[in-house]
């Protein structure tokens, strides 16, 4: 509860609001600004300038608009000198990228992440795809920070890995090993399905939703959820482990402990073995039971039909608890939701309450799986956005 | 993404922190308030003298203290004069009051509600209570709006009832009934347990805490909650829908049509049940069995492990899903929590992550049946404390 600011906090805010507008929405005429962040000309003009001084922004006339009179200066991000380096280690694979400001993918490499892959062996490459990428970055370009992304519960304060079960690492300090190895202060770990729906909030399928679930499911499913256009990240950050809500009492054994957890009903396994394909495992294999229901063979869809009931089964009770105006199905979700929608569709209506769900959307990412390098990177922008003479 | 605030925007953003800190905090020392506002002694006279003219606070040398030197004003919420008409409708109770500033209940009024009774039954006890009390209301004193309490979904924009099993009402206009018979334009109407989970996050059980589940029980559940300072309330406000997740496929049919949802599981009728009592209903039937549990009686005991055991699992499944510092059990789940604490414990710690549940506080409110009516009135406070020169 603390009392309102001083001019210069003001100036701060409005560079880091302009900076975050033009981050998000890409080039923007000063005209525009004005009318969207509800400053005057004259003061959208000294903070540009401010903003071009500092290298975070450049200005140009725009194309030939055919109109008379002269035409509003654009304002664009500088997406090719401003940049951060963004990390994903996932189920399956293991990714790195240099993102520009305005959550451009500069340069990328990735490799498969074999499963039973421990900590050392995956931060190994992740160091030296950096190193590669560190070798193609432009003289005068400037780096902001490194964030990375984990399939995994991790502690806010300083990336320590808490769990995941799906890549098999409990307690590992991912966030210090990196920075060890990287020699690199600037690093940020969050969790991929929260980095992920920040993103599709941001620039995706959930644009102008306030109120948005975003599940990623692969051999287990979490989601980032956003209530009121902020992050429920929960007290330590652990917030959204959905895939621990136990939907079935009388289920499965979950790799966490407990039984019936939703991501044995719904995840990879789930499905692999309702299709008869036990010793397979992946996003190839899982996109074979797709293509086959997709096909008619019977047992792929009566694969997708018993997961696809439990989608609906579990979203119709996050529909109770949140009021969301969008779920978005992400990772193999969203191939079984392109099969299933109007299954899950049908149990989310049993279950979930008429006034809860009747304004929502049920989408699929629009960012595929460059939400999460995105969505990594915006870890390391975040620092700038606040305070954008940070660098200075 | 808007900019910043003017000047003016500013004073009064800090008028209105002042006013809301000694509303709920009490009297306060205007030392204690430079150092809690991050204000100058001069802007804190300055705000208080303005809000002291506006007739919302007074101020008073305190009680002597002992110590050399001039002590500091204490600065008060005008708790005897400003106030606020608070309504609550619950399963078995209907209850108004007068609420001053500062959250004191100043006078109050209550009946039975017979199960069953209708909207309009409703209405009219509720509108004689206001006129009782409007009839002893002293002349210098000055209202500010009227906030009603519902047990059910309440849609934000204009108090219709859009659903309440529990009390068995659906789409009945409250809100437009009070105004009507109220002829008072100035009534807002919201959730029971959202208000009771606000007001236990500002004066009561979870003071501190950002991150916080309050769950309230009779014959249905609900539950406020807080996530990083600030209510979840979804898209249409509907959001907190607990009850109505459902925890066992298996179950019995639940009054929103679904089947297994928690209230089946853990409300007033299962443990009734469980104990044998189904001809009984209400608190006081809830009461008889929690204290037949403690005397020994086994079908009691029985009737308390079982609902405690699914209280255990639905908090567990919120847990990760929220990672909340504090869960808060109030109604008739208060009663049930205190002799079934151990196995509700032992339950949410089997279902529950490490990570997810490591700082969890159980607790009891402590403003108990209070709480609906203090919370109500918060909803009419709420736009005073927006902009405190509101009334002037």
């Amino acid at each position: 509860m603390r009392a309102g600011p001083s001019q210069e906090d003001i100036r701060r805010h409005n560079l880091g609001t302009l900076l975050r507008y033009v981050h998000v929405h890409g080039a923007t005429s000063r005209a525009e600004l004005t009318n969207r962040l509800g400053l005057n000309r004259s003061t959208i003009g000294a903070l540009t300038a401010e903003l071009t001084t500092a290298g975070l922004v450049s200005e140009a006339a725009p194309r030939e608009t055919g109109r008379a009179g002269r035409p509003s200066l654009v304002v664009r991000p500088e997406s090719s000198t401003v940049y951060a380096y963004a990390l994903s280690i996932e189920v399956d694979r293991i990714r790195a990228a240099r993102v520009g400001l305005g959550g451009r993918i500069l340069d990328r490499r990735e490799t498969d992440r074999p499963r039973g892959m421990q900590v050392l062996d995956a931060v190994e490459p992740l160091v030296e795809f950096v190193r590669e990428l560190r070798r193609e970055v432009p003289e005068d370009a400037r780096y902001v920070g490194t964030g990375v992304a984990v399939a995994g519960m991790v502690r806010r304060a300083d990336g320590m890995v808490r769990l995941a079960p799906t890549i098999g690492w409990t307690e590992e300090p991912v966030g210090a090993a990196l920075r060890d190895e990287l020699g690199d202060g600037l690093l940020t770990v969050g969790n991929h399905a929260d980095v992920s729906a920040l993103v599709e909030h941001a620039r995706g399928a959930a644009v102008g939703s306030d109120n948005v679930i975003y599940l990623y499911g692969d051999v287990g499913v979490g989601a980032g959820i956003i209530a009121d256009g902020r992050r429920v990240s929960g007290h330590g950050g652990y917030g959204g482990e959905v895939g621990h809500m136990v939907v079935n009492p009388y289920g499965r054994e979950c790799s966490c402990g407990s039984r019936g957890c939703w991501e044995t009903e719904i995840g990879e396994y789930a499905l692999l073995k309702h299709a008869g394909r036990v010793d397979e495992t992946g996003r190839e294999a899982v996109l074979g039971v797709v293509d086959a229901a997709m096909r008619g063979d019977s047992q792929a869809q009566f694969a997708v039909r018993q997961v696809g009931e439990w989608i609906g089964f579990g979203v119709g009770n996050l529909v109770n608890i949140f009021n969301p105006e969008a779920v978005i199905f992400g990772g193999t979700l969203r191939d079984v939701y392109l099969v299933a929608a109007a299954q899950i569709r049908s149990r989310l209506n049993a279950i979930a309450l008429p006034a809860c769900r009747e304004h929502i959307r049920l989408r699929t990412p629009e960012l595929g799986y460059d939400a999460a390098l995105i969505g990594a990177a915006e870890l390391a922008f975040e620092h700038l956005l606040e305070d954008p003479l940070l660098l200075s």
